[in-house]
């Protein structure tokens, strides 16, 4: 009944050491481990040199290898080893999430026409079995939204930002604790996020999206005012992946949002992960669980290894419905822009503001703006401004419109 | 290759109604209701007479029906339907704790003699994914323990005498609000959570406990000055479900716990249910959802009905672990007791002491016990003494003695 597995495995980081310790530890599964290629001969590992080839045909053109775990850094190498694999009909397990997103389509298309699986639960979420309880779970259950927590490295940053230390330093830290890489822009810019939203996005809702189509801003410029600010309304701020549909679109994007404490995500702390579905019929969930280290990644990479026994694949079902929804940028939603220059506020087209505060160091806006005039801005490349999103659900044009002829007694700067 | 689902439905209550709608409203699932039976012919219902019948063999003797969902009160009456259905060949899906956890051996044997699927997740955590995750995505990681908030009602409850209410006017609220039946000793003295628990217990650790094995108390004692006490402490109290691995034995019981901040189901509150999972690889998950209503159950039901379109059965894994653990009462814990009588607390053996209080109204006494003399004691049955269960760690027998070694400065009772 159940596969045999044959296991190649590509890559011997922190991940990869973690599955191998996991494999030998765990006595419920049946597969091995038949050969690991590693990149560079020089690097000091855990194992001795026997265990260890550097040439990847040693995996790939072994016929009596039928699973190839793909866990290394480098995204193009990866590619190419994922679809040369899936050529030679070897299922593939990877957690590579830059690499699926930027190559979705294609991968898909490749693993279809040689009915191998693909699999990739340890590429969102850590430990946190999110993509698995999208496909499985909820593949009957109208989802409205999605909101994830789903990079530990800015939420560590964030965990100590929000308990009041300044930006450079909680980076400093995170990098002196392994978290933060010495180039951490992938991390903290938001990158990271993006390509973990673009899968969630697809198993989701069903939309197939290129990273570039989604908007990311991270958290680099945050400054102690902001911090200020958000402490003085009881606010939290938190990195959100998000997704949500605003009638029969879908729209998404990457950014810090403040949140209250009645958002589930409130305490979800240090480096943990937590993705938030909303749906119809089942409500509000929320998966928390470790989003990062050797572990806990290999856990999630494990638990497909296993369902590889019984042939498991994705379905995509959410893809296949046929009131999939278009992806949109016309919605207008409330941020917080703040800047020690007035000038740098004023450049983002406001429809409404609710608040402003001015003083000789500091100024902040709060409110209304048009998604798809926001996104046009590279945040990420502005240091004179922090943008943040507010609470209140997003708004269609007629909405509003409707609220704002509502609420005529708040100033007005545009029309 | 899906298969084709012809659904007999038994009661038509409010998840039997939530589910109908939801397959109505859903359409991703290709599966139809082609008979209900309901109890009660006079009773006024949202669909017309001609949808109901009320012979059981309506759907039992129907070839055509291929899948039963059982969703009646009655747990005598449930078992008697589910096993006749099992016995004909039909799938089951059923959200009947009780009548699960009372014959789950039975039940087994007959699903695996007739080669048929018996899926239940609507029976543990409402909306949550909890029996799935279990099966399917910790299969491989050895779990090491398990805390579940499975009882809405109680959690209302609970999270009203915690923001100071007395027990009475909660309940009372409770009831008002639907949430507890008019007689609630079911749920409020951890009946439920135990008939949950046994199932948990089942998927995360592979033994088959009868609930008469396992320790059950509720909250129905709580004092205004034991809510007092939490409050100072910064606890909260929370009815939880545990399971957890001491060595190489199990150990698991009901009871209410005072629980710190830094627990992940600190916030969890209304009639949310939250299950954390710590597993040695994956590390300690939270998953929470709505644990209660129409829509939450039926969303579960639905996922069985989905999952039956592919032949899904619960494979029981750990069941087959060759290291499966025996079932043990034989540790040591850490209680606190109120009471307005002295006397009442002494009645109970404690090994240690490390807290005593007494005044004129009301004295409580924190320590360390052995859980195999406090569970000879019927707790729900004494109106004069509340026990809670402290954060600290469950001890063996030989990590008791030496902590209490290291101790000897604390107040010792007996020896």
């Amino acid at each position: 009944m159940r596969n045999q597995l044959n296991i190649g495995l590509f890559g011997f980081g922190c991940v990869g050491n973690g599955l191998f310790e996991v494999l030998n530890q765990s006595n419920l599964l049946d597969a091995k481990i038949s050969a690991i290629v590693v990149k560079n001969p020089a690097k000091v590992r855990s194992l001795s040199a026997e265990h260890f080839s550097y040439d990847k045909k040693t995996i790939l053109d072994n016929p009596e290898i039928n699973v190839v775990v793909e866990l290394i850094d480098d995204s193009a190498a990866a590619f190419e080893i994922v679809s040369e694999a899936i050529r030679k009909g070897k299922h593939v397990v990877t957690a590579n999430k830059k690499m699926l997103a930027e190559n979705l389509t294609v991968l898909l298309q490749l693993a279809a026409e040689n009915r191998v699986s693909l699999l990739y639960e340890g590429a969102v979420g850590g430990s946190i079995p999110i993509i698995r309880n999208l496909e499985e779970y909820y593949n009957n259950d109208s989802l409205s939204g999605i909101q994830g927590i789903v990079n530990g490295t800015t939420n560590y940053i964030l965990t100590q930002t929000n308990a009041g230390k300044d930006y450079q330093t909680a980076l400093a830290e995170a990098q002196a604790l392994g978290f933060a890489e010495t180039d951490p822009t992938l991390d903290v810019d938001g990158f990271d996020s993006k390509f973990k939203l673009v899968l969630l996005i697809k198993h989701a809702f069903g939309l197939t999206l290129k990273p570039e189509e989604v908007f990311n801003y991270g958290i680099r410029h945050i400054k102690e005012q902001d911090v200020r600010f958000a402490a003085e309304k009881g606010y939290r701020l938190k990195l959100f992946s998000r997704a949500e549909k605003i009638g029969s679109q879908l729209v998404g994007f990457v950014a810090p949002h403040f949140i209250q404490e009645n958002n589930a995500a409130y305490n979800v702390n240090d480096e943990f992960n937590a993705v938030v579905v909303e749906a119809l019929f089942s409500d509000r969930q929320l998966f928390l669980g470790k989003g990062a280290g050797a572990y806990p990644t290999a856990s999630a990479v494990l638990s497909d290894i296993s369902a590889l026994q019984f042939d498991y694949q994705y379905e995509y079902r959410k893809s296949q419905d046929t009131e999939a929804n278009g992806y949109s940028e016309d919605f207008f939603l409330k941020v917080y822009i703040g800047s020690e220059y007035l000038q740098s506020i004023n450049e983002i087209p406001f429809y409404k503001v609710d608040e402003l505060y001015q003083s000789e160091n500091y100024n902040f806006q709060i409110g209304w703006v048009k998604f798809s005039e926001l996104s046009t801005f590279n945040f990420n490349q502005l240091q004179d401004r922090f943008l943040a999103v507010l609470p209140e659900a997003f708004l269609t044009e007629d909405q509003f419109s409707e609220q704002k002829a509502e609420t005529l007694f708040v100033q007005e700067i545009y029309n």
